[in-house]
């Protein structure tokens, strides 16, 4: 029996047949016994260290985020996962009721740990804090995740590099069906769902092969791993494209690590229902900010007399409140204020397009809205063939 | 004819002598026509490069700020006055429409900036920031003051470092005073007050001299400066409460850049009127904070497990919404969420403490308030002879 619910509301489908945009709601039970719901598709803002970097919790509610990211590889090192379990689990931790999901620890020990051995019961790492060694295998990445009490569990899987020759790839989708079986084993807290994760890397006949395999299996959702690691845009959004339809249409589908405004756009029209990605805060940091015209750096010359706004169709605190050279200055000058406002905008930005993306999916105009959406930005629409 | 109004509802007097401990309102025209009361005492949080390190205006309001201080000097060098005026002024540009006090730039260029030469006509000094040499005089610091628009204007002054001979202190009074003639001659904007400053180091017959020779000018009010610059903070009280009662009593008194919670304390009842300093900002984002039950680092281990209320008797966002133990990682993280929460607790803190202060004036128990705020903090209260 799966956990939560999920109802689509509307699927597209296009005369390429390359859309398949859908809408929908899915319904988790909630860590505190009332439910939570979440509008599909959706963004969720990544909170790597119990924490969206620069945003409170107060302003990811305004924000209308019914979601966020804990990164389970991050909060095992620091506080530390049972520490969270006795203060009460992360959501009481971070002040965060909504709903979170917890990634396994699995990408970030082969990213950004040092030093990573890998074997067929788990991995070996040193913290890329203090270097000290540390070991992850499927039960603990299960119990970290347990302890930390999020709404969505996921398994612990190996995720090839890019690139990776076929063989490479069809190892680390071994180990990840093995994995997967033995984090099934492990119990969860009854509020807690667990999504497999199809590995494949670039080779569509093993994204096949993975999408057969992890579907076969009692997981509650599946993911779509291994992309955005470094193939072009194309690449990436051809592979999601070919793997969306290959999970069941009656469950969220959720592409993780992904992406770029337009990335979301295409993704969405293959059929995703969650995203998350660093890149809203990560660049916020760096003074990259969206808007509905395109891409703006901040920290050029041109904006230190721009007394307008940020995002003429934007309405957040930042838009609102400030103006273009104001944000420059504050870039400039090296400011916390400008992490947070820019973070701020970029999340609003990210939220608002996949909401008017299920305004125009439910209004039948989806294609329209993405036309708009490319007009607008003055970049060219995808073509496929 | 002084701009501004100030009514004192009520001066204390004690046994001693030493309590003139009053409470006031003070009015200013306003930046936008609108008038502007502030209730004294009161402390003024430091934006230095338009913006109080890590908060929001909307929370400064929400925190009770009613005046802010911004700094010349800094704002001079980025963005530049002219650029601020041009983008309609500095309440504008950061989007505050409360009062804002600008200082004259003087005491940054006397201990930030690089290789400073002083003359009787000015002061030459090199950008901390690139290095580029630039030159105040009395003229350019009201010029910059009146393109940004602050409310009240500080006089050009030479603050004397710590320790310093009588014959420095000397000359550096000379100066203070054809300084702050010429920057009388100098038109300011219709709302803008000037407050003279008062120097004299720690000489109490200089600072008597001084006294007399700035409130022999048409300033609007006075301020006490060349304190909290080295000295022990015994010293320090000491000569406010010398130089208080020389100031105007129908004036606001304005102790600049003073200081820790117990100073402020003992400066009301010197009879204070305004405060500013950077302490509970700038100790917030080094882990520092202020609480009824005296001062707490919060990076210590000891609070790792910690899930209670930084300070049980603060309202705050942070003492309300999140636990010492989640203050405690964010610091330890380096993330950006905890500067901002421990600003707001800090500030909240200063202001709470000005607000308890006044009520406590008002009705007549200001000297109990002051034996409560020693006892619980567990600190000696200061005796006089």
């Amino acid at each position: 029996m799966q956990k939560g619910s999920f109802t689509v509301l509307k699927t597209l489908t296009d005369s390429q047949g390359v859309s398949r945009a859908r809408a929908g709601v899915f319904t988790l039970p909630g860590h505190d016994g009332k439910p939570k719901t979440i509008e599909t598709p959706r963004f969720m803002p990544v909170g790597t260290q119990g924490t969206v970097k620069a945003v409170s919790t107060r302003e990811l509610k305004d924000l209308g985020a019914q979601i966020i990211l804990g990164n389970t590889y991050h909060l095992y090192l620091r506080p530390g996962h049972q520490r969270v379990e006795r203060l009460g689990g992360l959501h009481q931790f971070m002040n965060w009721d909504g709903p979170i999901l917890t990634d396994s620890g699995g990408f970030q020990v082969f990213s950004l740990a040092g030093l990573n051995q890998i074997d067929d019961e788990g991995v070996t790492f040193q913290s890329h804090i203090d270097g000290s060694k540390h070991r992850f295998t499927p039960e603990l990445s299960m119990e970290i995740q347990r302890a930390l009490g999020s709404d969505i569990v996921m398994a612990f899987d190996q995720c090839p590099p890019y690139p990776a020759t076929e063989d490479q790839v069809k190892q680390a989708m071994a180990r990840t069906v093995k994995w997967a079986e033995r984090g099934l084993k492990y119990e969860l807290k009854p509020h807690q769902l667990r999504f497999g994760i199809i590995q494949g890397g670039l080779y569509k006949h093993l994204r096949e092969q993975s999408a057969r395999e992890m579907t076969a299996m009692p997981f509650d959702a599946f993911a779509i791993g291994g992309l955005s690691i470094g193939e072009t845009p194309d690449l990436m959004q051809e592979m999601a494209r070919h793997t969306a339809p290959l999970l069941p249409a009656d469950r969220p589908r959720y592409l993780m690590g992904v992406g770029r405004p337009e990335d979301l756009v295409e993704c969405v029209a293959a059929g995703i229902d969650l995203f998350d990605c660093v890149m809203p805060t990560r660049n916020a940091r760096n003074g990259q900010l969206f808007t509905s015209e395109g891409k703006i750096n901040i920290k050029n010359a041109k904006y230190q007399d721009d007394g307008g706004r940020l995002d003429p169709e934007c309405e957040c605190e930042t838009c609102t409140q400030y103006s273009r050279a104001y944000l420059r200055h504050l870039y400039v000058c090296g400011e916390a204020l400008s992490a947070r406002l820019n973070s701020i905008h970029n999340l609003t930005y990210y939220l608002r397009i996949m909401k008017e993306m299920r305004a125009a999916i439910l209004d039948n105009r989806f294609d329209e809205w993405r036309e708009s959406f490319y007009n607008k930005r003055q970049i060219k629409k995808p073509q496929f063939n």
